[in-house]
């Protein structure tokens, strides 16, 4: 059975996985501890985003009629009735002549429609007298203003009361001049401009990233839905493999697809559970795989699936009384890798080649690793690039080749990333994609060959 | 002060920030812990890779010279003096006419060069009887073979021995029948073939990820030097910011910058330190700046930046007592965006608006961050790409458009990512690069323009 095993081409073993894949079930995470997290459920907005008429700018709310044909030579001059800070709710409306001095974020009072910014306007307090004439007393220009205000809480302040200086025949009032004639609405942001109430905002399987999370926030998710993440449990198979803190010995070499595999499972939002050595023993191997697999969502494992003597977990599948997905892909490298499904729950047999581990968990681990925490587009995703260097080598089976990306002038350029044979480490860490060199011939400088997108960062 | 600040261009700002980063300091930490922490030492390989001769098939180790000419019709017939399995060290040299079994991976003998696949050969046992004369007794294709090898401290086996059937005047001995002559070499790494002792493999400010890890398996890294993350406080200032658990209220909106900031520090690989919100009150805030500031590496403040008369960061960093060292970038959005320097420590002041804060935070603070842990190229990198619809908006400053890339043909294309005001949020999440529209004039569809990548997973 370790020879002449029955093949499947790459996309075929990612359909007879993700055929399996149950979603897992969602748990509530406090909004902070949610990055990264996949969303359980669709959010919608719960209301218009903004919630009230905002100003976009600090400066004047007015009525766009009362400041046609403004110019610096024939200013309007509008009354100003409040001061309304981020927060409050305006105290008065704006009648004709009349404008609110308005900060960025804050609510536009009744009968304002339009906004201009303080640079194009200047405040003035007029003393008024008994007669009612009107007497400049001071022109003070916003750009050097000092309001000194200080209350968090203020909510708006009539404007007469707030410049003045008490003096009983004499009344301060404070007036804006307004030198520029803006459109109607200009600097002001309408109710569920940005977002109308009941808009999908974020889907069910979207990860929890920066853009996300302030989404979240907006609505009031203190605690976010996420799905659970999947629990893998690594398992290595292989009598050379010394444990990273030991001595080296001869003939003997330090586990590393345990730490590469661990690395590579919390990259894809998943949970490790278990970090375990199996020994070449085919009975001992099946009682400690079947005991993980009653626990975990995923196990994993590397080595021990080619055709020699000690390869158990190829005797294991080759007697495996589950699903048996398939033990031999049309690939290079990790040809060998296999799957089986047992009461839901996966076993992903990769290479012990870390190159063919590599690949093989980018293939196939990864993308049901997505998938049972819903995301969508689990597989890695294909696009067309120009290859840096010739690759000659003719392949029985497709060849994906660890490979890095570069942008130059527009275009995208792939470049293998050094060696790439199975047992080469050195290079997993250049490599954020994977040319595809299809089955046959091979390719050469300058071809456009399809490569598949990498989640490490570009 | 508010109004006319000098301004400074964008790489402007970014140089006069990282001049005064300082790289914090190395700890350990244990491997497993490692990942998307920053390497503080540069790693060598401190032997070879592989650090003995090595096959790299399931099969036969050989001297090539015994299989020249080998064909289907004229076998080389070798006999087989031992079983190699993994780990361990072979008991016996190859002499000539005689060959190993030997598996991925395990110790080449002495005198073997090469290494014939198990699926260009045949394995038989052959009895001698008293007068020499050789009988074979069957013949066992390996690929139907069984060994039946279960001990895993298995070092090697005399095949003699091994298939021995007791028989007293018969001895059985084991034969490996090679129908394929293959080159000097084929299938065997030679010592320091995928890596040479003292070679440099990982640089001080490297990320650690799979493939890091992978790597310092190999050279028995179970702690490792990295750098510590930079501790970040974050501040908001505004009186309309509600906590995410509180009702909506007029005029009030949630504090979504907050939660966004921590998860950027967090991409970022900083740690926060504290999420704080400031009153408007510039003496209450100098009060908790310059506290945070003897704690943190970074105090980032969100909102109170710009002309209004509550932007208590502006006049705060009008009398700041250390070194300003902008207060008005020549970019939209986020023009208000200032920062200072005291005692080494970072203030970042961004403005309020999501969409430049998550700009200023991408342009300058993740900088700061990565330089800070010793990464290397921590400004965002440039590329040209080809514009997908039309930006006709002319800006006095250059405009950071948030934007998302497609790949097609073998070209880049950025696209906006929806509506590109500042406030607002939701085209965040879908943004992973930033298209830079120059001062000037407008850009079409089409045109070359330069994007920078944001680390978000593209």
């Amino acid at each position: 059975m370790k020879f002449n095993r029955p093949t499947v081409e790459v996309a075929t073993a990612q359909k007879l996985l993700l055929r399996h894949v149950k979603e897992l079930e969602a748990e509530r995470v406090p909004l902070l501890q949610s990055f990264g997290r996949t969303l359980a459920e669709d959010v919608r907005a719960t209301h218009p985003v903004p919630h009230f008429v905002k100003s976009g700018m600090d400066g004047y709310a007015v009525r766009a009629a009362d400041i046609q044909g403004a110019t610096p030579e024939q200013p309007a001059v509008l009354r100003v009735n409040q001061l309304i800070p981020c927060g409050a709710v305006p105290a008065l409306p704006i009648g004709p002549g009349e404008a609110a001095r308005i900060m960025t974020g804050a609510m536009l009072p009744d009968g304002a429609d339009t906004v201009v910014m303080f640079e194009m306007t200047e405040e003035r307090v007029v003393e008024k007298n008994d007669t009612g004439d009107t007497v400049p007393v001071n022109a003070t220009s916003t750009n050097a203003m000092n309001t000194n205000a200080t209350s968090t809480n203020a909510t708006s302040t009539n404007a007469t009361s707030m410049n003045a200086t008490s003096n009983v025949n004499h009344v301060q009032e404070t007036y804006a001049f307004i030198f520029k004639e803006v459109p109607l609405g200009r600097n002001v942001s309408q109710i569920g401009e940005e977002m109308s109430e009941g808009e999908l905002l974020l889907e069910r399987g979207r990860t929890i990233q920066a853009g996300e999370a302030a989404l979240l926030a907006t609505f009031g998710f203190s605690t976010v839905p996420v799905v659970r993440r999947p629990r893998v449990a690594i398992l290595t198979t292989g009598s050379e493999l010394l444990a990273v803190e030991d001595p080296l010995q001869p003939g003997k070499i330090r586990n590393s697809n345990r730490v590469m595999l661990a690395a590579l499972v919390e990259s894809a939002g998943a949970e490790v559970m278990a970090l375990q050595s199996v020994p070449d023993d085919v009975d001992q191997a099946r009682t400690i795989v079947r005991d993980w697999m009653t626990r975990a969502d995923v196990v994993l494992t590397s080595g021990g699936v080619s055709v020699g003597d000690f390869d158990i977990m190829a005797d294991l599948l080759d007697t495996w009384d589950g699903n048996l997905l398939f033990q031999k892909v049309e690939m290079r490298p990790g040809s060998v890798t296999s799957a089986a499904v047992r009461q839901g729950v996966f076993l992903c047999a990769l290479s012990g080649n870390p190159g063919a581990c590599f690949v093989g968990f980018e293939l196939f681990v990864r993308p049901v690793l997505h998938a049972l925490q819903a995301r969508r587009n689990v597989l890695p995703a294909p696009f067309t690039a120009r290859l840096r260097g010739d690759y000659p080598k003719a392949n029985i089976y497709a060849r994906y080749l660890r490979a890095k990306t570069t942008f130059a002038d527009g275009m995208i350029y792939v470049e293998p990333a050094g060696q790439d044979r199975s047992s080469v480490t050195v290079s997993i860490k250049e490599s954020d994609c994977l040319i595809v060199i299809p089955p046959g011939g091979g390719v050469s400088d300058g071809d456009l060959v399809t490569a598949l997108r990498l989640p490490t960062a570009l």
